[in-house]
């Protein structure tokens, strides 16, 4: 559908350090997959797993490393790490079109917001008062801004976005739609029977580099903020509750949920659908695989998990009962370990005789 | 609140193929439960358990099996598969009105969309470049379409639904509030400590008579299309990552996550807060039961779960503690049989003297 | 960012019943933890754990019980409950700002609608056919109300929430940005291989004082209404089935999931990511832990869990083999128990020879 003038090899080597083993004129239009590749394609090998669909490859290129030129049928980039220069490469060919600065006709934007001209402000956005977009950031169709906010140079909110008061985003921050920032942390007191709110005073602070999956929720704080650090990577249907902490390049699968007051170190990694609950300290470099409940805080870095394994659901119902007496069962092991210690010792005795 | 002239008993026999026993003239006004419909009311009675509450109905008229339809008080509209019956019947008296085709002044769209003249854009929707929007088509209040997408006949949005650029959806398709369908996957190649994005340059396609929950997203292929296939319904809350594929007619409940690249088979149930790791292969008519973690492939059909049964929080807790153990405990049996089957063999030499 | 007059510690003191020990006159500018509370600020003191930190606290002022008011340093504002009376004070530093009653130029208001003159209507806000809205609700900017909605006195919608059609929320309603109310429950009869649309029929009712998350979907009853009680609290991202109904006060934390006719007593506590399977009663006062699984009615009120405990990897890979071996290793103690009752037995026998 964008249609690409193309790139040829040589340049593509290039941009990533590589070296071309074929014919460096031949010109790149897309990428694909090995087994889709075709002429005008250049592809990638990353897993040894996949080699045959190498050897079948008729992609016009492939990325490779030294140890598999070899392999490649057509012409060869070779590079030392082909999936990280597969990565560098596809921002080449992404259909994210260059902003078009100006403010939409139909947008609502406060007099008192001060919005850079180099930004773009999309059909339907609203923005709020004292708000602040800085120069080659984009904010995409009705979106809403709420007062007090900082968006970043060439930070990027796709269609839909939510921000409440006071959350401030930092630099190349991606935003995707249906994200909602800011919103009241889940604080209440008990009255008697009632709930009394606790009105979330702190705001929400987002470092440079982030990207925020679509409809992610981060809760603003209750009276510090809730922060993202930079290079922090958050996919979809995320949900950080108020003073979370996250520390820089940790990357958080879908469905995560993490809850009050946690910090999450540096460099972590968390599969989806785990959950962490509140007041937490998880390590740096600590990794979390999916659906894993993380309830108490981690001091060594490392993988962690919860959960059963998968399995048929009639053989599964049995362990579950099973699984309810388990506490019962390890006692009813340690008394035969006693009888049977009681008779071996009663055998010796015997042989005492 | 949706006055209906209401539909005599004999007319709605016709429409399911059914045979009136009672008064094929009387007049239904709209649907109910058993326990609430009464006069000018049709309900169903599908599950055994219910049969007190048949028998006690005071509906104008009921949808019952002919082995039931002695127990029908008052009219029976006697039909073989009542529930499948009902269905068709709500759609008779839903509260959606047909579409009003045009184009709301306050809706953005491009000059370059093609919009047709019997679709419905609603007030403040903005709609891309290259956008097709077929006959019949419906597109709710403030929702974003973006550019090289297409909907096609029939289908409806919702209001405040967001398509990224290049999601095609077939006909008949309804996409409720809250669905994000083509933000990025979640593809990320690690370069020392930082993450270089995987510019994700697949798109979205959606088959016919597909059914989208309030919330869900649905993510876009890394350079393939994500693919959910003909009649598939997949309920609110569930989050579909880059390169899925979903077959015909499977049908996924709430807050479910599927991980990137995992083809789901055809009409497969899964249940709700279910998580499917990435890159596996699920058997057609495969069913996994609520909050199951699929960490491996399904090659054979049939019923799948994982986890825990719910126990009272201070036994549980006892268990889990054992379930840490479980390993070491399964090694201490196994030294126990092998210390009682030395026992009975000494026993045996014993007996042999 | 919110400067504020600040008011006298006794002023203070006087709305939440409270005694100052120091210097009533002081000024309070706003709200802060132990930690970082300085001159015009006050802070709380509500868990024995902080004791340290209301120690070394240079807060202008601490709430505090009359056990620990010779702890404080500064000022000490002395109450029963200092989490209480803080979370009442919240209230007096809240940035949200009076309503500005009104219809936004750039809102799409239906002429059938009634909306209170004292009520704000917010940009790019759509209204439909025979909604009522009452004096001192505010909808939020891009926000969608179906036809036949009732917003009630005071109520507040946050920033592109969207109702679909016959929504009723009661008086001082809070729904956060990103929630959708009344989408279609997930019903459909199967017809051979086909799915075929249950059309929902019923709507939703939210009472008074519920507070509702972001992106959190409630959806519309199937024949009649889903129905969440007076003072519910609903954390974000929760998905409420069709026909649910959640009783008086009950709280419940983020991403859980409750399926379709399921009811939930009165002062429950669900905590986050926690499943409920369908057609369930859940007794009053129930409080279900972290990311259990919910698959049985609950008769008694207490706390409730499933699932297993956090571990490192490795060792959790090996105990999870052997829960799909737990009916067969209990089996095996069974028949050890058996063996060795036995040799007892036996020995027993020898003993009476």
């Amino acid at each position: 559908m964008h249609y690409n003038q193309g790139y040829r090899l040589s340049d593509l080597a290039a941009r990533v350090g590589g070296r071309v083993s074929g014919d460096p004129a031949c010109v790149i239009h897309s990428l694909a997959t090995l087994q889709t590749a075709g002429p005008g394609q250049l592809s990638f090998f990353a897993n040894g797993r996949y080699l045959k669909q190498l050897r079948d490859s008729v992609a016009e290129a492939v990325l490779v490393t030294q140890a598999f030129e070899a392999e490649v049928k057509g012409n060869a980039l070779v590079v030392a790490d082909p999936y990280l220069a597969f990565a560098e490469l596809t921002q080449l060919f992404d259909w994210r079109s260059a902003i078009r600065p100006g403010i939409h006709p139909s947008a609502q934007v406060s007099d008192r917001a001060e919005v850079s001209p180099e930004a773009e402000i999309g059909p339907g956005v609203v923005v709020g008062d004292n708000v602040r977009i800085d120069a080659g950031a984009s904010i995409g169709a009705n979106s809403v801004i709420g007062s007090d906010s900082v968006i970043g140079v060439d930070s990027r909110l796709e269609a839909n976005v939510t921000l409440y008061p006071n959350v401030r985003i930092g630099q190349r921050v991606l935003v995707h739609s249906g994200a909602v920032l800011g919103a009241d942390g889940f604080g209440f007191a008990k009255s008697s029977e009632r709930w009394v709110k606790i009105c979330q005073l702190g705001g929400v602070e987002i470092g440079d580099d982030v990207e925020i999956g679509a409809n992610t929720t981060i809760d603003r704080g209750a009276l510090n903020d809730t922060r993202i650090e930079r290079g922090v990577k958050l996919d979809n249907q995320i949900q950080v509750a108020h003073n979370v902490q996250i520390g820089e390049d940790t990357a958080i699968a879908g469905c995560t949920a993490i809850a009050g007051s946690t910090r999450i170190g540096r460099r972590c990694t968390v599969a989806g659908m785990s959950g962490i609950t509140g007041h937490l300290d998880i390590a740096d470099g600590t990794h979390i695989t999916a659906m894993s409940l993380v309830s108490r805080s981690i001091s060594r870095p490392g993988a962690y998990s919860s959960g059963t394994g998968l399995e048929p659901h009639q053989q599964w119902k049995r362990n579950v009962v099973r699984f309810r007496q388990l506490d019962e069962l390890a006692r009813r092991v340690r008394k035969l370990e006693q009888a049977l210690e009681h008779i071996s010792t009663e055998g010796q005795d015997d042989d005492g005789c």
